[in-house]
């Protein structure tokens, strides 16, 4: 993996990220596919909608279908027919919010898993292990993520394991037999031409390190200073959106973001609405993730140019529309806002398809617009008009 | 509409059958778009899955979104923006299958919604009307759909209330102002470029009659005789599929198909597995519909050139070919049935779309290659080849 800082307009950055699954052009979105599937999305659906990448959740496919599996079937690259890059998160996040009967010693996190009540156990060593196996192209230290309200005591102390379970995440790396990334060359790879795994030299993911902290800010300072000194290549703002309030996680980040190398990419964990990530991108953040519009849009709450709309509402029965008429997407260059309702309500699978088709499509078109306006030197011009609509509120 | 007899083999039927939503070559089979959307496809994947016609409820329809905002939004056509031609059945079968405090009298049928418990009604000039409003391109006489299990007394006397609606059907189109399909005309068009409904000179819908007669074959015949001697434009075997055994069904077409006029289409409706396809297709039968592939999709039930299959069988768990290597559908070439299996077990959207596209696209190939062998003089053996797989035994 290599980071390419093209350009900066104020503190927003304009980059490019090599991976052996192609360029990921930054400020970035990264569409969730929590178990190897963007929700309602064919692999040839996601495709047309065009993210350069896309986030893996260790936690539920080191539990579904399994990492030996997973392995055994070539990585998950294939095993999604996904050609573009592929981040994991590290499993660290998932288990404080999904599993049950945690029990964190400083070896890793023993716990039940939330689908069956399995004992499973995760651990820097374990998570890399995974991650390698998985074949994605950045991985992610294992960290422990501390939840909202603990002192500062007790965010330290999490920090601090944090830390030396990040140095341990290098260390398993480093010593890890490699995945599947370069047995699957990205471009003309189909199931027939893609050979068995581990015929070919294999790379290792690239890894990021996770800034812990909580909301205290002597904290972050000391977290993002520890994390930047270790051989990562990117740093991640993690412990955000964990219950914090909006004015918190936008302290933690613009606290936090300039103290970040600057010749490495600058992720913002599971942050947020398309205001949150024109505040990321004004800090200087360049990668972001969310299940926001993937999740909304089976809520049938779907975003627009002119702010965010619920499709069951009744004044668009009638409505013969295009949902956004700003957006190219194949939903509002193909139903109405009537039909989208009518879907809606009836309860039509059809309708979860439209809608995060739509969602994810507008994310991925506000992130090339951002990266527009960086390149024209007119990103802070352009924020302002994205803000000042009214119905852009952003939450 | 006019439909062309083009040859037969045995009394299998090549046929084609012109509307002004295009041709639509025969034997063929609709799939079944119920709330004006085939579950689980946007209409972009539908057009690539290739039917040439579909099929929509109008009692589903008449309750939600209700005929007269289909009406005011242009008719099915420009609501789903389908350019291919529309069945709709009457409302007859599903008042029968789903409504409840129905009371029948010589006027027609009053009923109470499955969804909000309104009172509705529903009789030959209603549903006439409601579905040359809705714009299809062929519409059903409005029938009276006994249930298995009445005695022959009851199933005539309910027979003859048929004859009379299929005639007052007849009279209601005739006298009925014409619904949406000119003002929609097939190909280029697009929400923007239709203009408003009713600025053109519009088309009705073409009618097909429907025999009854239940399991008594002189009612059969009896109900055959009289509805082939309507000015119908087709001619369609109801009251199959309604609980009767399948010796039963397929007795009840094989008597009654050869009864119907040479020179119309021959319609089975709500049936049913490839099998039952096939042999309908030997006596006669030109259109079918059934929920079967839709249905079983959302179910992980799968067909395939080898026989049905669970997609959640473990022995799928880590399958990499396609779900049917003889098929070429988006979901055999992109994805595993070990992905496939994952994404059913582990609940995603993406597997009930998958599942969709692939059923939906093998009813519809089973249909090619049928036609493609009787325009070969060749249907008895793809049958017989086809029913002799071991795994095919149909239901």
């Amino acid at each position: 993996m290599k980071f390419e800082l093209l350009r900066k307009d104020g503190s927003a950055r304009l980059g490019k990220i090599h991976t052996a699954h192609g360029v990921i052009d930054t400020p970035v979105f990264m569409p969730v596919g929590t178990a190897a599937s963007v929700k309602a999305l064919t692999i040839e659906e996601l495709k047309r909608i065009g993210p350069q990448i896309i986030l893996n959740n260790t936690y539920h496919l080191m539990l579904r279908p399994g990492i030996d599996l997973i392995d055994r079937l070539g990585g998950v690259h294939k095993l999604m027919n996904w050609d573009g890059a592929v981040l994991s998160d590290s499993g660290g996040f998932q288990v404080w919010s999904l599993a049950s009967m945690r029990k964190v010693r400083e070896e890793g996190v023993e716990f039940r898993s939330h689908l069956d009540g399995s004992l499973q156990f995760l651990s820097p060593e374990v998570s890399i292990d995974i991650q390698s196996r998985m074949g994605v192209d950045i991985a992610m230290a294992f960290d422990e993520c501390p939840a909202y309200g603990l002192s500062h005591a007790e965010v330290a102390e999490s920090m601090e394991r944090t830390h030396r379970w990040a140095r341990r995440s290098l260390g398993a790396l480093a010593s890890s037999p490699a995945g599947h990334a370069a047995s699957s060359p990205p471009g003309g790879r189909t199931r027939d031409a893609s050979g068995p795994a581990g015929g070919t030299p294999a790379l290792r993911p690239a890894l990021f390190g996770i800034v812990q902290g909580g909301i205290y800010s002597d904290l972050r300072a000391r977290s993002a200073e520890v994390i930047s000194s270790m051989d990562f290549d990117g740093v991640a703002i993690g412990g955000v959106s964990v219950g914090e309030t909006k004015v918190e996680m936008l302290d933690v980040m613009r606290h936090t973001a300039p103290l970040l190398p600057e010749e490495k990419p600058r992720y913002l964990m599971g942050v947020g609405t398309p205001q949150d990530l024109l505040d990321g991108v004004a800090a200087g953040i360049d990668m972001f993730d969310c299940v926001m519009p993937t999740r909304n849009a089976r809520n049938g709450t779907l975003f627009t140019s002119e702010g965010k709309i619920a499709i069951k509402n009744a004044r668009f029965a009638a409505d013969e529309g295009p949902l956004d008429p700003r957006c190219a997407c194949v939903t509002c260059r193909t139903v109405s806002r009537a039909y989208l309702r009518h879907l809606y309500v009836t309860g039509e699978i059809s309708a979860l398809v439209y809608n995060t088709i739509h969602n994810v499509f507008f994310y991925l078109d506000l992130m090339r617009s951002v990266r527009q306006a960086i390149a024209l030197d007119s990103f802070g011009a352009f924020r302002e008009t994205f803000l000042s609509a009214p119905t852009n509120e952003g939450s």
